[in-house]
């Protein structure tokens, strides 16, 4: 029965009922944690293959002569910025294939354009008295970290079911010129598993700028992370940019860390050739290159685009699995109560809940008391404030089943209790 | 017989023995490198056993129980740290180990410095309106790259035999607030081979600047790359810099690029642990970390600090070999004649070579018309203007034997070509 429409008598049961419950959980001295989109052990093991090949020398001599051991290559292997692109359908020459971070890759970006600005940038990015970057929300906490830390004004603007809410994005970058930028992971978008409609593609790569070195900042970090058979379907974006002129606004990342082991995977960005030919001589001067060994062991295991999705679909079955048993908690403990909604997404990591207004730090502190780590409240909004103080991120892919249904109890109990107790205005611990 | 001693009939004869000598050297239409420090396939090959081994998902496993195969632990593996500073004397503490390049952490604490400053700095650098760097000479020309890219001025100063004419560096930092750093390979220094006194060391770690966050780039590549028995010994600048209370001005890297595999191999830096905790956060929104999976089969190849050095001994048999091959070349072709000078390193990777003044961009056209490559020129100086137009560097690590007999005889034949139009004021080819 919904809290909303109960009385006052039955709220007060219910208070304590759950109060009861969770002292129980407490008394588990529970140690989880759902506070970040790590793979689990099993998902790990499935890229055991490439762990455990041994390599010759001769391995890594590519089909070019190339000896994968020495310097040079900055661009990355031939053959891993094909499979990229087979992945991806952005041209190879496009592809620059690097170490083990697309986060690293997307802070360098920021950091160029502060230091030396963009092609069409009146000055270098750190000159600019003020700078602002549009960060939909709720979205991703480390994207919006890296534009804080380099001193942008972060603009929050909603997400909706189809992307950003582009008619506001529209609006700001049309009449604001100090708007350098947004964020955007375009697929199972972090944390609400959105994928971006092709008119909110569209519209990104169409919409007037009033900065002329405005960019879109894309991490296609899920781009092959379906969970369902019949995957989101992404319209390219540089294809539509193209159509407009306006290609040297794209910023493209994505990485294999969640397809074999998340942080020692491979990273890829691609843009322009205008941006490649610019961001070049400078990269250069950064390094020599980029670990083309673990570039080749990826690609002996992961091999075309063909073997890599069928790679994929072991992780979804595992993760689905996973996502499953948290929406069955959350369904049967929270399902008729009318407090709280969550998403069920058809790609990525995540599951975004909210709950009452008011309610979602309480939540937290709370599950935290009972040895539940979940994402800060908050954390999915610029600056780690949630106006509605109701976002919960909810990362079930790292605990193994059964913490996952204890994780789950947790969480559904302590939702409650923090409702009950803004209701009742009271406090149960 | 020296040139310098000989009649001007002699020379001519000289000149047009050497230049018949010259075309039938071109004749052979060579393919030679000799422009990079790169390691030989022989020396690559010395890694196998890391290559080779096959991981199994237990391994990743850390005694800590971390799983390299995850996410996190940005310092990198705390048994990585050990090994490190087993080998450097730098506290564990004040290690972070990284990626691949250590060139690309130098270009990253410059780029650090440029946004946010440094703890003194009275604003960011990029904020400055003439901002300079200190640049021994000859020096790295990567290191004068970064310098120049970010915009500083550069400021030459010799390299003695006991490292940078810290004279004139006393002189030059303590009345010159815009000179920001200096950058140093402190042993066997690219390209002179030089290991830097204890007397520069403490006078570096001593010396009075006038800028309050000037910094020391210490890049102590070839630090385990002795080519002798008994390797050359360099003071520990950290220990020094704490007499004076200027750690803070210490930027420590080094890599073991080559001592496995060149570019795919791991870099670390060190810095004062108020450093660190300036830097921790700013690198904590760039990255999760770096790829403990390389740092744990490096770990599980080099094990600690004596089998590195070990291994390091198999190095220097090969590295020694080929260092010999090219004396002895330039021993017999140049050794009487006066006209060029090179040194006889005790460690790393390079060979230094003084012309007569004048003639080595000459040498190097005509090493190339020869099909042998060299490092350009001027390279190892500032803005890659040599004043004296007379400084070679030489690696002779990567070719195979037989090519090197011959890429030395096209060098020392290109040489005295090189001088002898000077002398005739004549042009071979």
């Amino acid at each position: 029965m919904s809290y909303l429409t109960m009385s006052g008598i039955a709220l007060e049961n219910e208070y304590e009922k759950e109060r009861a419950k969770f002292s129980a959980l407490m008394a588990q001295n529970l140690q989880l944690d759902l506070s970040r989109g790590k793979p689990s052990v099993e998902q790990l093991d499935l890229s055991e293959g490439m762990l455990s090949a041994p390599l010759t020398g001769e391995d890594c001599i590519t089909e070019e002569g190339i000896d994968c051991r020495n310097y040079g290559l900055y661009e990355g292997l031939p053959q891993m910025r094909r499979l990229f692109s087979e992945l991806t359908g952005v041209p190879e020459a496009q592809i620059l294939v690097a170490g083990n971070s697309s986060l690293a890759l997307m802070y360098d970006t920021i950091s160029r354009a502060m230091i030396f600005g963009l092609a069409p940038s009146p000055r270098p990015w750190c000159f600019e008295e003020k700078r602002k970057f549009i960060c939909p929300a709720p979205g991703y906490d480390r994207h919006f970290a890296i534009t804080q830390r380099f001193g942008f004004e972060l603009i929050t603007v909603d997400m909706t079911d189809t992307g950003p809410d582009m008619d506001t994005v529209e609006r700001l970058v049309a009449e604001d010129p100090t708007i350098k930028g947004i964020w955007c992971v375009p697929m199972y978008a972090n944390p609400t598993g959105v994928t971006y409609s092709d008119e909110t593609v569209r519209r990104l790569a169409k919409m007037k700028t009033a900065a002329p070195d405005f960019i879109i900042m894309w991490d296609n970090a899920y781009s092959i992370h379906d969970l369902d058979a019949d995957g989101d379907k992404l319209l390219d974006i540089f294809s539509e940019a193209e159509k407009y002129g306006t290609e040297d606004r794209i910023f493209y990342y994505t990485s294999f860390s969640k397809v074999t082991y998340a942080g020692a995977a491979v990273a890829m960005m691609a843009m322009s050739i205008n941006n490649i030919n610019i961001m070049r001589p400078i990269q250069a001067v950064r390094t020599i290159g980029y670990d083309k060994i673990n570039q080749l062991r990826h690609l002996l295991f992961l091999k075309d685009a063909e073997t890599t999705r069928a790679h994929m679909k072991k992780h979804a079955k595992i993760v689905l699995r996973k996502f499953r048993i948290l929406y069955d908690v959350l369904q049967k403990e929270l399902g008729d109560k009318g407090i709280a909604e969550w998403t069920n997404p058809r790609g990525g990591y995540f599951i975004s809940m909210n709950t009452m207004d008011g309610c979602a730090k309480r939540t937290c502190e709370l599950c935290q008391m009972a040895g539940v780590i979940l994402t800060p409240a908050g954390a999915t909004f610029p600056y780690g404030i949630d106006p509605r103080d109701r976002n919960l991120r909810l990362a079930p892919t790292y605990p193994v089943d059964e913490e996952l249904v204890k994780a789950g109890q947790v969480l559904a109990c302590a939702t409650k209790l923090a409702t009950l107790e803004k209701l009742l205005q009271k406090r149960a611990f």
